[in-house]
């Protein structure tokens, strides 16, 4: 804008709004004038909620989950499967399998994946704190649920290597077809790799 | 999400912010992940930005503008000629003219515009203040930048009716082809109306 229409603070409020992953520079002015037009029901409460988040937040120090105690709710929740660890890369992809109720199981978030090009190597991932979760015993299944990039699969063979010789079994995620989409919509490797792994009806 | 997988505390970010608008559930839990990681550089201060506009937003008692002082910047900017009125339905089309840069005009936010299906009346605008404001004199144009909607249409005309008798120069925006519009993607409405405006080189 290049003269001022409204107060320091409410552009400022659009600033940090435009940082937000989903909103830009256009979207963060309809949120602010949104937020402010729903003032008690939304920006007071939002406005709480994350003072809330930014002082209680924490990482778990087993996990790497994002949670409000530490160790997280999943770590310490009996009704799971403590036997195995599932391990993702990020916390939303923990969120994300949670979502699917598949299984009961506990996790290991690594915060990222090897990458040379972009100077990530296995110190900066929560690849130790892995290694040992398994060596302490009681882990009977590591299930790597890493992306099926390129750098992703190169974070899972090495996973692989460093388990080596404990005694787990060590699983992936399988390749396929994904419910509910189009054939003529998939990129040839995952086509070849869902043929591969046919099963009988 | 079936089972609990992080804190009460994030829930009701996740929540708060899936309400924004340009933000859904997904979005939201993406959103809560990348404030939690920036926490210091955009959780915290975001917060905080959102207590001091709840604090501080006043709505403009002269023009209906959003802003922390009243009357407010736009109202109060002497480098603007206070003498030009733009009639706008809401708050973000004020922001969007002034974006334009075109006008050093002021403003009045309607807050709306006439529906009688929605139940939206007169009186539920802002539009005695406009009167008021060229009642009192020093208005030279009433310029209705109002949506191009029927209902925006059907608010014009009335705004028009009520303004009738008092000394005052009353224009809407040219109807046209949008700049760096293609013309195959333009409605025949749009198309007929830049045609009959047209005008020499």
């Amino acid at each position: 804008m290049a003269k001022r229409v409204t107060g320091p603070e409410i552009e400022k409020l659009i600033q940090l709004l435009a940082k937000v992953p989903g909103l830009g520079p256009r979207s963060a002015r309809r949120a602010a004038l949104h937020l402010i037009k729903k003032k008690d029901q939304l920006l007071g409460p939002l406005s709480h909620a994350m003072g809330d988040a930014y002082d209680k937040v924490k990482i778990c120090s087993r996990c790497g989950n994002v949670d409000t105690v530490d160790p997280c709710t999943v770590c310490t929740d009996e009704r799971r499967d403590q036997s195995v660890i599932i391990v993702v890369e990020d916390v939303s992809d923990l969120w994300a399998l949670e979502r699917s109720g598949a299984m009961n199981a506990t996790y290991h978030v690594l915060g990222g994946v090897l990458s040379p090009l972009d100077g990530v190597g296995p110190d900066d991932l929560n690849i130790r704190g892995l290694i040992a979760r398994v060596s302490e015993g009681g882990v009977r299944e590591v299930i790597i649920a890493v992306n099926a990039t390129v750098e992703g699969q190169t974070t899972a063979h090495y996973i692989t290597d460093q388990l080596d010789g404990l005694e787990v079994k060590i699983t992936r995620l399988a390749h396929g077809v994904p419910v509910g989409g189009e054939l003529d919509y998939l990129d040839e490797g995952t086509l070849a790799a869902a043929l591969r792994a046919r099963t009988t009806i």
